[in-house]
């Protein structure tokens, strides 16, 4: 199969119909998943540890016949510190940059939310209190898309918070466990790992079992299966957002490598064949340089199969009028990643409402960000950057309102409130007020 | 019928059971509802204005015949006004007070929320930026549960965010509208408001019509219906929780009136069969200096029925060994209203970890708050204050990531980037990072 990835003008009559079509992505429901995942959740609900063993041996196939207790599932703080201490020392110290770098960022987030409080001349004070979650289940992917960057990246946010207790579940599928995601774990500061997954390490987390406490929020990427148990578990725990397929959007002005513009390409279509990686650029003879160097570099990827399918199913280079109509289509877009590859990056940024991040200028690629600039790789997919923001110590910290109405208070806010509930009809309410006023 | 409020003692060996029992809040499904909201959404989505309409006629039974086009359902801005304008002066009074407060609480939110960047020795910048929603859609109940309060509160926080389009629609069955409740879209800010309601009025603004632009977040209380269509829409737009029951948790010293426990308990009871008023306390004959006042009080109320009903089936008076273990109680329980009426109540308010609102100090009654305080009244209820917070401000906003990396931060970045691509075998991500490092 040749790469082919299409061109589209946005002067063409039918540009944005075209380009609608290539963004539309709607996540297929299946119904067996959904039959399948219900069941579990619900055995794990009933019978707790029992069921989750029992699946846990069937689905991950541990070896020597299986587990013979959940008990035995948990891994050990000092094999965590061990897979971080035997990692190559290169790989230990860039997990460790990262790592810092990742915990600056989420400081600098933490500082933002410090809550408030406010006294009114009567002395009635009003206010909101932050305060982390107690508990959280991180869910970690086993097998090949298993990615030490993602514990780090969804634990340290959560440390940061002051969440007390980072539960984090990976299923180790014939046994077989990741020592850098382990490694990763100790790093970011998870409080315990169990090596359990699917629907049923989902289900345990949100009910809880006989040894796993219930937690309050659970987030993290995984298949189809934990993305429906997590949907469905949803009210009882906090979830983050279900991930859509990945995206990068650059908006070029044609002063960059085309070298540097096609590899960026390659990086978000490396991930999956439903990946969706796009440039938007003025200059047509620059876009032919740049499919120029698809061609040329393609054959270099080890992963050149997954790239050469995004790029030919969901890929394209658009010619656009201008850079400021490419920050338009940019902004009807949303994407999760948006390169701003140009010269004076942030003239262009400011015209940006939407994005789930900005990589300005061109040495900003977005596979820095994935690893170790410091803002988090969690990011909204799927035009959800419209209304959702990158994952963050907010995910792991709620708000509490404060009201302390003083007698004084009592007298005027009373006879407000005691109006507005008689026009509702509720007067309970509007007794309430009343009784706190003095004849 | 007459009232029997259960009576719990905390040293009882199957309190922990009987009150888990008493919470326990299941949101059933209806296979009936989901199969219809199922069918509305997808047609609205395939027929647009057409399909609203037809429904709307349908549902609303709209007088004359029904209307001839969903334009004819908008209402003027004028109309808005002049709602206001006839109010009786007392009310238009109060619902302007509420409105400025509401006000300055949000915009206090705001000021929270900031964003920030920072720029590191080697001129890397990295930081987050806060923008607001392009359009959102506020749904309002209409008919009994019609409250101009709610329409305050969701809307009040969207206007303060900066949201440029706020859009609302609420239906008028039999073609009745609430004069309140447009009063109250005239202060908060509305943009837009569309008489229509249902699924389908849900459908018309998560997809958009020929004439409905679609919005980014839907949010707003509704009955069934629209707690099945918005469930299903979300993630093509956001939406804020879909609420359960109302809860109040009154934590009393037994210092407080016991008629004004008996009436904060009445109004929250009030709301709903289901909604669900518990009082902890230490002192016995406190407790039943409280049930006498629940006695005395409950046949001057007119919602006697239903404030029985609630208090009979989901009620409970609680006594406590001593108020930390209220407290403790309380943080199990992560009430969406917690009062905590007692003298010196902040040294129990430092205590409590999970609570949607609290409510501190004997004057200060839930029913000041749903009104006239400022904080928001949207809170978070079966036991998910324990991961979510008041409806606000940031419900309005979304977060980017912004990052700049100059040429010297790619030199080190990069290298420790390609380190944990390669870790990954994600070869394009660390080639993408190489590329822009000078031999």
């Amino acid at each position: 199969m040749t790469i082919q990835i299409r061109k589209l003008d946005s002067s063409a009559i039918d540009f944005k119909a075209t380009l609608d079509a290539l963004l539309a992505f709607e996540a297929s429901t299946d119904d067996a998943i959904e039959t399948a995942v219900a069941k579990i959740l619900a055995d794990v609900k009933a019978r707790g540890n029992a069921a989750v063993l029992e699946y846990t041996n069937r689905f991950d196939r541990l070896p020597n016949g299986g587990a013979a207790s959940v008990d035995t599932l948990d891994l050990p703080q000092a094999e965590l510190q061990a897979a971080l201490d035997v990692l190559p020392a290169s790989q230990r110290a860039a997990l460790q940059v990262a790592a810092d770098r990742i915990r600056v960022f989420h400081e600098r987030q933490k500082q933002e939310l410090q809550g408030f409080t406010y006294t009114e001349p009567d002395g009635t004070v009003l206010g909101q209190r932050i305060t982390p979650l107690d508990r959280v289940g991180i869910y970690v992917p086993g097998g090949k898309a298993a990615y030490p960057s993602s514990v780090l990246m969804n634990a340290i946010p959560a440390q940061v918070a002051g969440v007390g207790e980072i539960i984090m579940v990976v299923p180790t599928p014939d046994g077989v466990k990741n020592q850098m995601v382990l490694a990763a774990a100790a790093l970011a500061g998870v409080t315990r790992v169990i090596t359990i997954g699917g629907a049923q390490a989902v289900g345990a987390l949100a009910y809880g079992t006989e040894t796993i406490a219930a937690v309050d929020k659970i987030v993290g990427p995984g298949n189809a299966y934990v993305a429906a148990a997590k949907r469905r578990v949803f009210g009882t725990v906090g979830i983050d957002m279900i991930a859509g397929p990945s995206e990068i959007l650059i908006v070029c002005d044609g002063t960059t490598d085309p070298d540097w513009v096609a590899m960026d390409l390659f990086s978000q279509a490396e991930h999956d064949e439903l990946a969706q990686a796009i440039l938007l650029c003025p200059d047509a003879d620059y876009i032919a340089q740049v499919e120029a160097s698809i061609a040329k570099l393609l054959p270099q990827m080890p992963r050149q199969e997954v790239i050469r399918t995004s790029l030919n199913d969901r890929g394209a280079l658009v010619k656009v009028r201008d850079m400021d109509e490419a920050c338009a289509i940019a902004n009807g877009i949303a994407a999760e990643h948006l390169e701003i590859s140009a010269a004076e990056p942030q003239q262009w940024a400011d015209k940006i409402r939407h994005a789930g991040a900005m990589f300005l200028g061109r040495y900003s690629s977005e596979s820095l960000g994935d690893y170790c600039c410091g803002p988090n790789h969690v990011l909204p997919t799927s035009r959800t950057a419209r209304f959702s923001s990158p994952l963050g110590v907010y995910d792991f910290q709620k708000r509490s309102s404060i009201i302390y109405v003083s007698e004084a208070g009592a007298q005027t806010l009373g006879k407000v409130a005691a109006e507005l509930a008689y026009g509702e009809g509720l007067q309970a309410h509007a007794r309430s007020a009343e009784l706190r006023i003095k004849d």
